[in-house]
């Protein structure tokens, strides 16, 4: 039999950080105007992954979307690919989509990834920020919360991999099916992925998850009253403490001024897109320049900047991990692999040393 | 722009048939007595795979189930591992479980499943002979006409790759919205699994699919009716000629008795626990020999005489594709990889000279 691997979502105490990337797979147009391939897209994201894993970065996360704009709407497709190309790097969703998914479909496939990636694969769970697919998938609206709930604990049994006994209002019943395959190690880990509200946090407290805020505006550090809640909940629900992450966008160059040039066009077509759909007001290079300064959202700039903005996040929050979505807008693949190379290299080893050095004085 | 291949599903014309593979993934215990893992299956599975490819077979594909004696419930994650893994093979479902399972899902799935293998997907419908989808994804078996009808229309709409008009009982309507990602060359290949029943025949060349008839017992050349109905029918609703295909179970040997000896008790195991379930009576040797022999359903033997049951198909119902079961029941893994590579390297080869024998004096 094969060992069991020690907890993957266990905290990973004061003095180390865990550096994740994700992406929704951009869908944009060439240089010359013309529009992307979805599937080219895809086959990218698989080189990128790769890129991922030899570098040494702890985790992959791809997002699913059901829109023009993004490739990605069948995660662990794609992971599975990913599982077969990489041997080190943890491969996940960023987030699943659950509330329109199946909770038992959803255990079947990322246990089916678990298998081929020798243990590798974590789901992250979210309500999402889109909502195109609950037409889609014939769902209403009305029933954002009560879907999300109810599916959150269903997947919750299976998860526990015994025979599921579950009654709902959004789903038949179960009388004590079993659900095929089991997992090898460990169960199946999983994280809730929250935007910021209160109900959010405690509601992943509740289940003993770890948890991942998304942080794509304003500052990370007004963050903290709820990375408090977290821990405080857990420990009062009498949960054996979990990982806490964050996950913001930013790309990474040789400078601060090149990864800024580079980013910016791309930063304003998708901010203006999404502003236009969502009723935000058009943005400008103020407010990218705001989101790039050492407080704000964005990890936008050269490997030392990157490594102390990660480092300041540490500080701030005490999180274990911090996912970087390293796809803001469809930025040329090209300058998408530069990034993810110098995270690797250069970035993670400089956050490594920063907080070894922190580490010092305090003893 | 990449240049669109030819049509996968095109007829082979009368001297040619492609050799093609499938399996469930079936679990079963090691000599010991103790129980295989799931996940350890499917990574074997992973490397029949990519042996199935490395000899130049023409298939693979995986069947959907959700019990504990099969590996395999997430088709599509499955075959992305494989897409990763191999080069020229065709990769697909047999079946997937259409009346269980949403048809926007099972093309997006599939459609990453093509954008990862470079155009090599395919997806096989069916409405499974196994039932036990139903309860678990809360169907009511009372519909298994209804919901296999219903998502064959909604996944035909889908497949177009133009806004989805649909409107049925089974599942909330949709008005004109799009699925994505999209296909980059043709549409994607899909196919019927049929039993073998008329409606489900002509239910086929009503949308102008290939058809697989499934044959796992009694005589191949008895569905001669149902091959020349398809092929009828097909013409009188004005659809180009699609393939034809058998999926039957299989094992080669180095001789005929190994490869027998070899199968019938892994055979015998599967067929009574099938039989207990279904309210066969019992089987025995005399069954297996029956099946084995020419004029059977079961392609077991030496290389030379389970290329001679080919081409007696092949002349029998006019074939363009065989696909072999080569795992019934649980066969140790070496033994299924055996038999992979000798259909590859002596079978096919074979069977391409005896078919060029035939054709000479036909000349």
């Amino acid at each position: 039999m094969t060992d069991v691997p020690p907890n993957p979502t266990a905290p990973v105490g004061p003095h180390r950080i865990l550096l994740g990337l994700n992406t929704f797979g951009d869908v944009g147009e060439h240089a010359d105007g013309s529009p992307q391939l979805h599937a080219k897209v895809l086959r990218n994201l698989l080189e990128q992954a790769e890129l991922a894993d030899a570098v040494g970065l702890h985790a992959f996360g791809v997002g699913e979307h059901h829109r023009k704009d993004y490739a990605v709407s069948a995660p662990e497709v794609f992971l599975a690919a990913a599982a077969a190309r990489t041997t080190r790097i943890r491969l996940g969703s960023a987030v699943t989509v659950l509330s329109s998914d199946d909770p038992i479909r959803v255990f079947q496939r990322f246990a089916t990834v678990d298998a081929l990636s020798n243990g590798r694969a974590e789901v992250m769970l979210g309500r999402g920020s889109f909502i195109e697919s609950f037409p889609l998938f014939g769902l209403d609206l009305a029933d954002y919360e009560v879907l999300f709930e109810e599916k959150l604990e269903l997947f919750d049994k299976v998860r526990a991999q015994k025979p599921v006994h579950w009654d709902g209002r959004t789903r038949p019943a179960l009388a004590g099916l079993s659900v095929y395959p089991p997992l090898e190690h460990h169960l199946l880990p999983t994280w809730i992925g929250v935007g910021g509200t209160p109900e959010s946090v405690l509601r992943c407290a509740q289940y003993g998850y770890p948890i991942i805020f998304a942080i794509i505006g304003g500052q990370p550090r007004a963050f903290r009253p709820l990375v408090d809640l977290y821990r405080e909940a857990m420990a009062k629900y009498g949960h054996p403490m979990q990982q806490v992450a964050t996950h913001s966008p930013g790309h990474v160059a040789a400078t601060d001024e090149q990864a800024r040039e580079e980013l910016f066009p791309h930063w304003l077509k998708l901010r203006n897109k999404l502003g236009a759909e969502r009723g935000w007001g058009p943005a400008g290079r103020g407010e990218f320049d705001a989101l790039c300064a050492p407080e704000g959202a964005l990890y936008v700039g050269s490997p030392e900047t990157v490594a102390r903005k990660i480092v300041e996040l540490k500080q701030n929050l005490g999180v274990d991990r911090f996912d970087f979505k390293y796809s803001n807008g469809p930025l040329p693949h090209s300058a998408m692999m530069r990034s993810i190379e110098l995270l690797g290299t250069q970035v993670a080893p400089r956050v490594a040393e920063l907080l070894a050095e922190n580490d010092r004085p305090a003893n």
